[in-house]
């Protein structure tokens, strides 16, 4: 596996392999999860390449990007032990030189969910994606679904700006008791971890219910589960359009309903989701 | 010579003729300017494709895109005598479907100048420049300096966005009289167009001033010559930065000082460039 920084080597690189090349962008604190996208990833073309970079675009005032975990040596390991291609691992100082200014901006999905309670983040997201993506040579890049906001909207964007790639989708990967995979959830006490688990609960429950439920009773029984856990969000909206739906809506009413979760357990941010009416499609 | 309008398409072919290509993005309506960029790009690389479409997204409210000219039969016949390989011609409403919300901002270069003037008109061309690139799979886009502001965004945009392509800068060309060929100049009428000649008069003229020149002697110059043209920027600006300089300054203190100027005859928005000290270089 090549370890490299420079954008102008990797694209250089990229392009003379001329075969078809799977990106899996990642800010590394690399998990079960990632690693799911990288045998994806491995599944569709010749050539993969991950990235490991922590952006600072899409870090507001005042969020963790000076302690978001960084285990860069274990996420060598692990990427090497998988048959990566070819580790994109650049500066911020030459990703963001001086001068730098031009970004990314998808609006509609970006208003609701996390990116109502986040403010830049989406356009960090964007803005850096479509930088891999011209560095990489990528033709397929592989994102989770666990941040699916972020999924449909580089989705919109490649739509949009006639991206020659495909996006793919890599299915949420779960520990034991259920709970989304996710670099942040290093930041959990053992206390906090044990009332973490209360999340799946309410995604398990809620997938459940019929397409004759309302959206009140989604959100009401997901609340129930989550007991005093603090909630930023729980909606339930149209995959297609992310904008949440009144609490009368019925289910069937809704094209592909999607239930979002955002809430904090101590200092510690976490989300989740799931398709609705699962059981009867 | 292909016509085609389907971006799927486009990019299909220029990706399977595995050679460099060159674009020239066009609002069509061409003239001898837009010529020579056809010329500079059959220069630099195989494969040379044009693109014409009137951009609705770079035209602010109250701006001409209802009657901007279009000729497309004269231009199709004047791009096949130029042995042009492909003319992208799409339709605003494949291009810009139902939901399409990417926008693609270049901060900075974008406040001056005419971006202070035309609210949106430089993000709608860097969102269909960045489109156009991926569409037509280009190695090489051709962009005249008659609309230098434009240049320098789409040349910010390229590097920091890391698209793998080049910007080649296509000298302006002029009527005899010097007037800057622009497909605008067609809105003129007989007394317009006599009265446009002072435009490249005035372009002359400052640009013999010499490096002990201060701001307001170019910008003095230039408004003397253009009498009782309506002026609505006359400005000295580093090329880098495209901020004005204030009229005190030394031209040899400014790194590549440059001419910037907009006026208005009739109904008719006009604008011309020059770089400065140019007899001393």
């Amino acid at each position: 596996m090549q370890i490299l920084q420079s954008p102008a080597e990797v694209q250089k690189i990229t392009r003379e392999w001329g075969a078809p090349v799977a990106l899996v962008p990642t800010m590394g604190a690399l998990h079960a999860g990632h690693l799911s996208l990288v045998e994806i990833a491995r599944s569709v073309a010749k050539r993969v390449v991950v990235s490991i970079f922590v952006n600072p675009l899409q870090f507001a005032q005042g969020e963790d990007l000076a302690k978001y975990p960084r285990t860069f040596d274990a996420d060598v390991s692990l990427l090497r032990e998988k048959g990566v291609d070819l580790l994109f691992a650049p500066e911020a100082t030459e990703f963001y030189p001086r001068g730098f200014s031009t970004k990314v901006h998808v609006s509609g999905l970006t208003d609701s969910l996390c990116g109502a309670s986040r403010a830049g983040h989406f356009e960090g997201v964007t803005t850096v994606c479509l930088k891999l993506f011209q560095v990489t040579s990528a033709q397929f890049a592989v994102f989770g679904e666990k941040d699916f906001q972020q999924l449909r909207v580089i989705e919109q964007m490649v739509e949009d700006l006639n991206l020659p790639l495909d996006i793919v989708r890599g299915p949420i990967v779960r520990e034991a008791d259920g709970l989304a995979m996710s670099s942040r959830n290093r930041y959990l006490s053992p206390v906090e971890r044990r009332l973490a688990s209360r999340i799946p609960e309410a995604i398990k429950a809620v997938h459940s219910f019929g397409p004759d439920a309302v959206v009140r009773d989604v959100i009401e029984g997901a609340r129930r589960l989550l007991g005093d856990i603090s909630v930023d969000y729980l909606h339930v909206c149209s995959e297609f359009t992310l904008r949440p739906e009144g609490p009368e809506v019925l289910l069937s009413k809704i094209l592909s309903p999607h239930f979002f979760l955002a809430v904090k357990i101590g200092q510690t941010r976490l989300i989740d989701n799931t398709p609705l009416h699962g059981v009867t499609t």
